[in-house]
């Protein structure tokens, strides 16, 4: 089915990554399968992250070789590095994805790397990825994060963002990903931080775009990029993984609510709205007591007739 | 102070309104002129309706004898009929908005009133007015109610929205306002709808939108709204007045998440934040146990250098 907009869902990683709850293995495969079969074409589903630092995401490999049963499903993860990486490949990943902040002060405190030492891991995870048949080769992409700001460094200079897409797509990376991790952006931004990044790297390097919701703007933030241009959401269903600082500041945007604006505004993404309402509740079941955000859900669908 | 946008407080009417608690009017005046210390510079205070049926609005004379009293503050207020109005202009409020709702069920259910008597209404709103001295005179604006959708009919034409807007107008009302009552909008609706009425009566006619969050579309809404030149946005202190029926569905938009998104695109508001988010507690604190919407207020602004 053609879509005009593809919606990414990250849930299973982003949300999952950020709460108490570990999510049985088999509880996983099951979301995973309501959610393709709601219409739903890309989903992360896991990081390959040493299970010491994430327990929830010790199964991985085992979501993802269940995820790439799933005929047609574009089956996501993200490493940190190349031994993630490695494991990715492993496992038959279809798309990586390495976050790469924009912050140094964020880099060095979340992976323990300088800016040097990133762009050193991602020429070391290119130079990987060229060993590889191209049948096992996934698609590579680097996730700008903090783009939009940070929480250690407050503001992040917009050409420093767009200097480091040029470098890692000088690279040969297949794209990178605008990542408002801190919930800081705003529209004008992040048309300013694309249209420069199309401008330097060519306007087929910079299709995603993933937004927080903390602020409350991931939709407009959203409105913005499907606006400009930008084709691939990142979002979660029920915005799993808010902030537990802040318990009504949502991390992800919500799946359901971005699902919504899209297809009330005629954009096609495949998504089956019913269908993927009640795979919020098969998923509300299987975190019980995790709180779940978005407004669709409790509203419901507009009256159509 | 000159703005790019005016964010219009709606929350002592449309906030007030929907909830339980009934604001004292020392309460509400205390608000009101924190708003205006805050650089809001319009605020819609209440409603002349029959206290029987709205006693929270029944002081709303006094509370426009205080904020007439605010220099630069333009003082709003809602009107169901002639007889409102003519309360309104006694009064002394400067603007005058009476809701025409788009869904003639709709109209039939609020006030009793179909299409033709609404129509009817609004003409002798018109004939009254032209009876005053220009000084006396306020201005007077129909806000197209339901023009989104509606609870009862479903979906409302566009054609028939485009049309009432051009009946007015033709009566001599100053402006209409396209107003989501239901939160049904989404951003391509607001940008044809709102085309629609410039072409047909003038750029000048149609300036502000009236935006509900019921499916968390309202900033959305709201980005396309200033993206397309719409200059004036109504909004809700803590987004007061939610739907009784879903909790988390909020009604009226937020008005400190709207003015974080409008200033940090870098659209002056002349509103300062941290006294609007001071403001949000002192009204609080005069509505105790009723719930308060927003992203803003629970994340913090971000860390700015």
């Amino acid at each position: 089915m053609a879509v005009d907009i593809i919606i990414s869902e990250v849930g299973p990683r982003d949300g999952l990554q950020n709460i108490k709850t570990a999510m049985p293995t088999q509880a996983k495969m099951a979301w995973i399968e309501a959610q393709f079969e709601a219409g739903t074409r890309e989903i992360e589903v896991g990081s390959f992250v040493p299970p010491k630092l994430l327990p929830q995401m010790a199964d991985t490999a085992e979501v993802v070789a269940f995820a790439t049963t799933l005929t047609g499903l574009d089956v996501a993860a993200l490493v940190p590095n190349l031994r993630g990486l490695e494991s990715a490949v492993a496992a038959g990943v279809h798309k990586v994805s390495i976050p790469f902040s924009m912050s140094e002060a964020h880099s060095i405190r979340n992976v323990r790397k300088s800016h040097a030492e990133m762009l050193q891991e991602i020429r070391r995870c290119m130079a990987y990825l060229q060993t590889l048949p191209e049948a096992r080769r996934p698609q590579f992409e680097v996730g700008l994060s903090t783009a939009f700001g940070c929480t250690i460094e407050g503001p992040v200079p917009e050409d420093r963002v767009i200097r480091m897409a040029v470098e890692v797509v000088a690279m040969g990376v297949d794209e990178v990903c605008l990542s408002d991790t801190t919930g800081y952006g705003n529209p004008a931004q992040l048309k300013r931080l694309a249209q420069g990044i199309w401008a330097a790297c060519g306007a087929e390097k910079l299709t995603s775009v993933h937004l927080h919701n903390t602020r409350g703007q991931g939709l407009a933030n959203a409105l913005m990029a499907v606006e400009i241009g930008i084709t691939t959401i990142d979002s979660s269903l029920g915005g799993i993984g808010g902030c537990p600082w802040a318990p009504g500041a949502s991390g992800n945007i919500v799946t359901e609510d971005l699902t919504w604006m899209l297809e009330s505004m005629g954009l096609a993404t495949g998504i089956d709205l019913d269908r993927l309402l009640a795979v919020r509740k098969l998923v509300q079941q299987a975190l019980p007591g995790e709180p779940m955000y978005g407004f669709l859900a409790e509203a419901g669908l507009p009256k159509l007739n």
